[in-house]
């Protein structure tokens, strides 16, 4: 199954939840507006494509949920539930990029019933696409492999992440398909472990090698030469080619370019943002200290009791820092902005 | 009380057990040199300076348990105690150094009882000389912080450390108690999570104000200019300058240099190796995978079954990258080697 596909029993938004895991693949069938929401802002669905297409099926469910009986009334419900869904929250901008083309459908339909059709089919196409543009991604990525490589991979850009298939693991998962035999150095991404979860698990279910490292090793692996290539997703990327994804991946953008290793970003075209310039217009998610805070080994707690903790979700690498962009149009090499415009364009009309 | 001390009764070597806190301020009396090595290895005792004096104390231990009724035979136990000694841990120095000095004493001992009185005068003597340094280390340092500043911190280098007072914390505690008000983001330090577990412990005490953040956050807030300065210990400093110090120190020093913050690595002359000509001739110890892997969230296993992991313990930060490295003898400049040098040779002479 998908992270996230439409449960037409119920209905329902149908999601994998990725916090149980690795102890356990669950699902849940999301059935408000409310629960959508609410998965979103609590990370049971995560990774910038699968909010997008999370948002778009929320939407859907809010058009079938919806009890307006003229069309402004529905228009209305639907705009109160766009707003709450892009609320959950705000750097992945896959999200809000789902809401708006979805929005724009229902402010030309003539109908309710037009409207509902038109929903569900724009979040079934739009999580269709973001599943044949990682594939893309995949093929272009690949070439950038060689058989032997050893791979370093920050946070977790797999199928759960991207609807299916991957987007930065999903570059890796082809170039093994390829029958490239790569190894695979999993920072473990904290603090919410999403390498140690989620990509160790998936890697380990795709049978690619891979070892798991402290975040914090990363730039002694980088410097001793072990590492041929780092790849990473985007939850956002700037007109200049500036990239927004999980905190931790600008020092290891910084490691990698201290090493002359190169570094790549790997996403689709829905997570360019031309409405930012630069890194800096790019809103950056405070989360709650407690998901720093609630670390136990055997019990105990790591922390002292009292302590106060600062959670900043994602972090902005400079595009100068960048040695290619990765998306189903290609790889982008630098000047970015150019590039970056028509494959934007294009992703839009696709 | 110290992190590491004689007791007289028993005789024993007294140790904080620094595996316990911040759950618990247990002590633990060694009292046989598998006791001291065993504890060196797995960490109830940490930081270089300590991991000196402890090794100087089992060495006086050693002195006391031996059963020789010649000085021939004396002599080969504690070549052997001090074997045992040096085998537990690799990249620290201070402990090798601190056996050297102990051991050129036995070797012109002319009698046991002689030898063993040296011995514990010995080791005691490095010990409170490790303290006097420390606090030579404060003054210096402070005088590189104003009142206001946020200081980013890695690992621990409080008095646990550093048999008592800190090197790095030991800069910062000397400019709280001058008056200058700071602000200390404390990286958690994966994979033992030391900063986590022991600076906001001793920070706490202290009454400075702090705040834990992951690892992977210290770049954001050193791109987002809300750091004065980042101070950190040493393990071991080449004769160049290359500072070995705990894993995630060369990615932490990327990002100030990156970002034109200062960058500090605050150590005893204990602390410095003239045989190695730069950071490569350092041994680096590489620890269990089990450390990285034994973390648990609300009893749940963060880590899939069965997963590999790597765990380096240090890692190398090229003098390039180090504003300054200040130890007893004060604030050291680049070109270091020269300084060092001096460094080096006064110290042994102290």
């Amino acid at each position: 199954m998908r992270a996230v596909e439409w449960n037409s029993v119920g209905p329902a938004v149908r999601v994998v939840d990725q916090r149980r895991l690795p102890s356990e693949l669950a699902c849940r069938d999301l059935a408000t507006v409310d629960d959508v929401a609410a998965a979103i802002r609590d990370m049971i669905v995560r990774g910038a494509p699968t909010l997008g297409a999370t948002a778009g099926f929320g939407l859907a469910l809010a058009g079938h949920l919806s009890t307006a009986d003229d069309l402004a009334g529905f228009q209305t419900d639907l705009e109160r539930a766009a707003a709450q869904l892009r609320a959950a929250r705000p750097t992945a901008v896959n999200l809000p990029q789902a809401l708006d083309r979805l929005m724009a459908r229902v402010a030309v339909a003539d109908s309710i019933d037009v409207a509902r059709a038109w929903l569900l089919l724009d979040a079934q196409q739009l999580a269709n696409d973001e599943v044949a543009r990682n594939r893309l991604i995949g093929q272009h990525g690949a070439a950038l492999l060689a058989d032997g490589d050893t791979v370093l991979h920050h946070c977790h850009t797999g199928a759960l992440a991207a609807v299916d298939f991957g987007t930065a693991l999903g570059v890796l998962r082809t170039a093994h398909e390829q029958g490239k035999r790569l190894t695979v150095l999993v920072d473990e991404t904290r603090p919410r472990l999403q390498g140690a979860r989620l990509t160790a698990w998936e890697l380990q279910r795709l049978g690619i090698a891979f070892e798991v490292i402290p975040d914090t090793a990363a730039g002694h692996y980088l410097q001793r030469g072990e590492v041929q290539a780092v790849f990473v997703g985007a939850d956002r990327v700037a007109a200049n080619g500036d990239v927004a994804n999980k905190i931790g991946t600008y020092m290891l953008a910084l490691a990698a370019n201290a090493n002359q290793v190169p570094f790549y970003s790997a996403f689709p075209s829905t997570t360019i943002d031309l409405s930012c310039p630069d890194g800096t217009a790019i809103p950056i998610e405070d989360r709650s200290p407690d998901e720093v805070l609630c670390l136990n080994v055997a019990g105990d707690p790591v922390f002292p009791a009292g302590v106060a903790a600062r959670n900043p979700a994602f972090d902005v690498t400079p595009h100068a820092l960048i040695t290619a962009l990765i998306t189903e149009h290609g790889v982008l090499r630098p000047p970015f902005g150019p590039a970056l415009r028509r494959a934007a364009v294009e992703g839009v009309s696709a």
